[in-house]
């Protein structure tokens, strides 16, 4: 049985469509299973709850992601396991959160779901690339606009070259090795 | 000792001045000493947190207390013992809240801080019915613009005719017999 012992924050930034959603939805369901609690924050879902009429610009950016942040601390640091997943393109905002987050002496794991921006235009799986490459939508992270990629993740994610069960595999030994997950003998 | 077993949501409602924040963070300060995760949200600190720009317009307020109310549920919903003081001016947005908390099984205590205006004029601390009367600030809740109080609140305080001591001791009393906090033996 795996059990966790104090609430952490788990942060998955990187371009649209690079497997954020779906690698933090398996997270989820495979805390859920095995903790008692765990809440995942998905940045469209919490778009339309705290953040509604915000554009894609820098500063509305910004203040969407300070927003998660705040409420994700809030239970992190209640022994909440957090995920978090938002494009989240600004290095200088991600490392505002993970300040305030370990301030409250709240671990703070970015993890960098990286996937080449040429495989995800093939890939399209939204239709979005296609519409912010003939210039339907503006501001679209990677094409026109900013993505700036951490320098030093806690977890590097390639979801062009790992099959997601890996993924999953390397941050829940990430999770193990740091003592925020254990395993405990039944 | 008293501990609580699981998460609940105290949400104080009330015209400015009339005690709710005073009144939040004594009971804050009471459940932290006695119980393991309590969370205060108070609505001024909470607005310039997650509803900077937001106007006082019943729209704007509306969306601000729908904002505290999704936090609030994320937390109770996770065994915090979260405590709202928020003007909530609406009866519609407070039910709302209400019915969306215990649907997620969680009580919702609506605790009316209730205080007449005229003391309130009177008192006038903050120096902010006086500058409302004279039409200085627009959208003030019982000046130029309404206040629905609760039709069936679970608490009901008077601060102009009880001491904070005893308005506290109410709440906490509401508490302890609704099994949400928990005489125990040493």
């Amino acid at each position: 049985m795996v059990v966790y012992s104090k609430g952490f924050l788990v942060w998955f930034t990187g371009l649209s469509g690079a497997g954020k959603s779906t690698l933090a939805s398996s997270l989820h369901r495979c805390l859920h299973e095995r903790v008692l609690r765990s809440e995942l924050l998905d940045g469209d879902e919490v778009r339309s709850n705290l953040s509604k009429g915000l554009t894609f610009s820098k500063e509305d950016r910004d203040i969407n992601i300070r927003r998660i942040g705040f409420v994700a601390r809030l239970l992190a640091r209640n022994g909440v396991a957090v995920i978090v997943a938002a494009i989240s393109p600004y290095a200088d905002v991600r490392d505002e959160v993970r300040k305030q987050t370990q301030a409250e002496e709240v671990p703070f794991i970015e993890a960098y779901v990286d996937c080449p921006i040429d495989v995800l235009v093939k890939r399209d799986v939204k239709g979005l690339y296609k519409r912010a490459l003939s210039g339907e939508i503006s501001d679209f992270t990677g094409i026109n606009a900013p993505y700036e990629p951490p320098d030093n993740p806690e977890i590097h994610i390639h979801t062009d070259q790992e099959s997601s069960d890996i993924s999953l595999s390397i941050i829940l030994e990430y999770l193990e090795s740091n003592e925020l997950i254990k395993n405990i003998e039944k």
